[in-house]
């Protein structure tokens, strides 16, 4: 049996953990969850019925991650010898910029395309704030380093530059260079092309 | 020097992050945010204006956290004594609860608040999928466990018991027999009581 079984589907933000699992090395049995007949075992892991989900068989049991920023942290944690962990002087830039994509750049970018915008009292409610200054805050800090950590590639790479990435290939992000530029490098690593292959092959089957 | 310069306003998540700093027992400073006039300093520190924003001033130098549930995150990193850190089987719920605290819950929490619910064609895109399955998730945990992580209080419970907290105190919540319970053993951690009886004070400050 494989250590984790991955819920995914090779549309969703399954694509962010499947890299994260091929960036630890990480040994998986994925199962396709299809939108219109979740399995009791799938609703059982995951009462919101979303994918990413991932079980992992640990030694004292199985244990369910969900959310993918957490699933790949959580990864991180299980695998050291991958090197994804922070150091003690990266660990600020780890947590901030992942709890940054994954809450005021997620909501940012969903309520973009929600075509749902805070007004300017809603905006001191809003994680967010408003959706120029989530780009502004977040290119200010890619145009400073290569990695979310500074020089080092690190599994905040991993979710933030999934965000960075989705949010370019559909057009919601601006093409801003620092953008563009992280966006290369993530596109570069062997993980992500080995993760990106699976999915984009399981995405043409399903265009059949 | 404090250890820690905390920027805040008493109304904000930076009470969510006052509690964390107490739990952690950390040397801090504050900083209060005139909405209206944002130091040059702080808006250097998170462009966002946001707060609550951190500075730990490290031997290596200064670090800036922001988003409130990566300073959580981060504090009981940098305060291992404090006993916060999850162990190895703690970790899935340590990370699966703080990000579905601070993604889908705040993001349901944010959104009724704001009057704008998913249509059904946009539940499969948004991190929630709707308000009523992200209650039911979160009441299915709490009403299993005594903590986010079992039986031992973690850092994961500062964040998660304060938006629990927050939605039950602002009506956006349903006081459920298990929030209203989880809500009930935060507030009577020492921890909790100590930030919130600053915050409380500088609130009746400002109402003068």
């Amino acid at each position: 049996m494989a250590d984790y079984t991955f819920y995914t589907n090779p549309m969703s933000r399954g694509q962010i953990v499947r890299w994260a699992l091929h960036e630890a090395g990480s040994d998986y049995a994925q199962v396709l969850v299809d939108w219109k007949a979740k399995s009791a075992a799938f609703l059982a892991a995951n009462p919101m019925g979303k994918v990413p989900t991932l079980i992992h068989h640990a030694e004292d049991g199985d244990r369910v991650v969900t959310e993918a920023a957490a699933i790949c942290l959580y990864l991180a944690e299980m695998h050291p010898e991958a090197g994804l962990l922070p150091n003690d002087a990266e660990m600020a830039d780890y947590y901030r910029w992942t709890f940054f994509a994954a809450g005021p750049l997620d909501q940012a970018i969903t309520s973009r395309s929600f075509k749902f915008e805070p007004t300017p009292e809603q905006e001191g409610m809003a994680g967010w704030g408003n959706f120029d200054r989530t780009i502004t805050t977040l290119d200010g800090h890619l145009s400073k380093v290569e990695w979310i950590c500074g020089d080092r590639f690190t599994m905040a790479d991993v979710y933030v530059g999934s965000s960075v990435d989705f949010g370019l290939n559909f057009g919601i992000l601006p093409p801003l260079p620092s953008f563009v530029a992280f966006a290369e490098r993530c596109q570069a690593r062997q993980g992500y092309k080995a993760a990106k292959a699976v999915d984009n092959t399981l995405i043409a089957q399903m265009k059949k």
